[in-house]
């Protein structure tokens, strides 16, 4: 198991940009003074030098290995963060006549429903709208004639994560943003997968991309180069100049995480992590999760009290005990902890025993 | 005037991503380990957090400050380089049945054509393209019923540089990419300016879009989100996650500029290193340089020797003496030394008397 940085001042819930492993950020740091003993910084050294392009390979190759992907997927490293592939999926796979099935199942994904309507037609198949987005929908049908179907795996700000892939023989769109690389699970049933990497990837300022390729090259607008996924195959996420210091920490951290055993083993840590925490949630009435159990988020633990005076004591006690990030989206209010893939078991730990003596001392 | 890295070791003339000042990598590397004494990594903080928000409003007010702006003119950290202005700007200014005046004098400009004729008209009032772009077009006219008129100001790739704002009543959009902030000018007479970060405002990843307000709201197409400019205009560039790291090293290197006097005091060191190389140039008949003299780049100092043998050769020393990214573009061969704002008098000086030397021994 990963174990806490040495300084063991701050646990950082953060729901990104979030925590890293410390030895990125040691990488890192030593890279922007000397770049693999060349003298130069990694940010000053061109993009389409025989330096860089190593690190976009090794960048592309890891994500594929560590997905499991065969050779019909492209991984690309993308600028604009997922709010970009909000329009880009619809501007590339939908034409204005066509209808593609949308998931509505928190903030993000009703963000992708309004960009895709620009494009085409939306069918939203199901809304958990309702109840505040805290639950997943399910027993929703997906009209056959969908151009594909688009849901969001995990929802940072509400806490919910879909925990199976949908039954669909229509094309699969994911927006992974905050679980990629966390669960293993069948990636090549997805014909376009795209996550913003401040989470489980890297550092904030790229975007991953992975496209089936037999979904492309159907839409009949004229697309602007830097949209065109096509484009940026050919040109090997170098079109234009990449974002090339955080394409770098993308590759740090995916070394790191197949330095551990990759998905499978970085599983059982967010498994032994949810769980502990969970756990504590449901031993101690004070504390109150916020979303149905089985839709329980194993990325992002939202849970309320019922008294506001104790939810600022309980913030100022998290802050006093070097825990930052703790705080709930404004939008629900409460607590979030966000336990990403870099997060160590101990940081967990130390809230759950903080949550403990805060309701002996408060129950 | 500036000095030369410690170390001494490598002359960095890239064209993109550049040198950057030697503070600025020890302040980002020391930032990436402790930001500001938080115990945090600046990759691992939240961007709405006050840390983050001071780190962006420094950025834009420095920005402001050093180009002398208005009110009138906002400031954008933007995701996607200059090739996403490319379709950006006319995807905002320009409506299907309306003219855009483009001037076509080098590689970049003529992408920008491309990307307009997607969106509305353009109507190109010159081109250079007769003479492998190595002038820059003059006596020509811009209709005023254009909705903008769209140039490059310097061309990186070629080597020309635009040396006066052209006099037009029709509203000015200029990619400014490889040579802003490193001369004066009056930057209020444009209505919109951009510039990929990477080469005089900071590191790749990060795009700086200046906006005067009124050229704003006039097209009657459905933007995406992510590409409105008004949008961010609302969200202070933090409509989604921005690139983070990348936004702090601009707010770095502004401070740089800053401390040592703004673009005044820089345009002064910038005329000295381009007034060495050219005069060497001119001295020395085994290098020839590419493009017409009244249309040099101060920036981009692109040249060529008759001798294919030669040029290996000279390219060979030069690997010798620390010098790196002298290599011309693949396009234009021979070489191109950029001279941006961060690269010191001193890699000018050796590179000369390199010249110098090569020219003695083989002329």
């Amino acid at each position: 198991m990963l174990t806490l940085n040495d300084k063991n001042l701050v646990h950082n819930f953060n729901s990104g940009p979030s925590v890293l492993p410390k030895e990125v950020f040691e990488q890192a740091s030593q890279a922007i003074l000397d770049f693999n003993n060349t003298g130069l910084s990694i940010l000053e050294i061109g993009h389409r030098t025989a330096l860089f392009q190593e690190v976009m390979d090794e960048a592309v190759l890891l994500m594929k290995e560590l997905m499991k992907l065969d050779d019909e997927h492209e991984v690309l490293f993308l600028h604009g963060g997922a709010t970009t592939q909000f329009f880009q999926v619809p501007m590339n796979l939908l034409n204005e006549n066509e209808t593609a099935a949308y998931l509505d199942c928190g903030t993000w994904g009703t963000k992708a429903i309004k960009e895709a309507k620009i494009f085409g037609n939306v069918d939203m198949v199901a809304s958990s709208k309702d109840k505040n987005y805290t639950y997943i929908p399910k027993g929703y049908s997906i009209p056959s004639t969908s151009k594909y179907f688009h849901y969001t795996t995990n929802n940072t700000i509400e806490g919910t994560q879909m925990h199976a892939i949908p039954e669909t023989k229509v094309p699969l769109v994911a927006d992974m943003s905050s679980d990629i690389l966390s669960t293993s699970m069948d990636f090549n049933r997805f014909s376009l997968i795209y996550a913003g990497a401040q989470k489980n990837i890297g550092a904030a300022g790229v975007n991953v991309v992975v496209i089936k390729k037999d979904i492309l090259g159907k839409v009949n607008r004229k697309l602007p180069s830097m949209m065109d996924y096509q484009n940026h195959i050919e040109n090997g996420s170098m079109l234009n100049t990449p974002p090339v210091f955080a394409v770098y920490v993308c590759m740090l951290t995916l070394r790191w995480l197949k330095q551990h055993g990759g998905i499978s083993e970085i599983e059982k840590l967010n498994d032994a992590k949810a769980k502990l925490l969970y756990d504590t949630l449901d031993s101690l009435p004070i504390f109150r999760p916020t979303v149905a159990k089985e839709d329980r988020s194993k990325m992002n633990v939202v849970f309320v009290m019922d008294n506001p005076e104790l939810e600022k004591e309980f913030l100022a006690e998290c802050k006093a005990n070097g825990m930052v990030g703790i705080k709930g989206h404004r939008s629900v209010g409460g607590f979030r902890a966000s336990l990403y893939n870099a997060l160590p078991f101990e940081s967990v730990k130390a809230l759950t025993d903080l949550m403990r003596d805060f309701a002996t001392k408060n129950g």
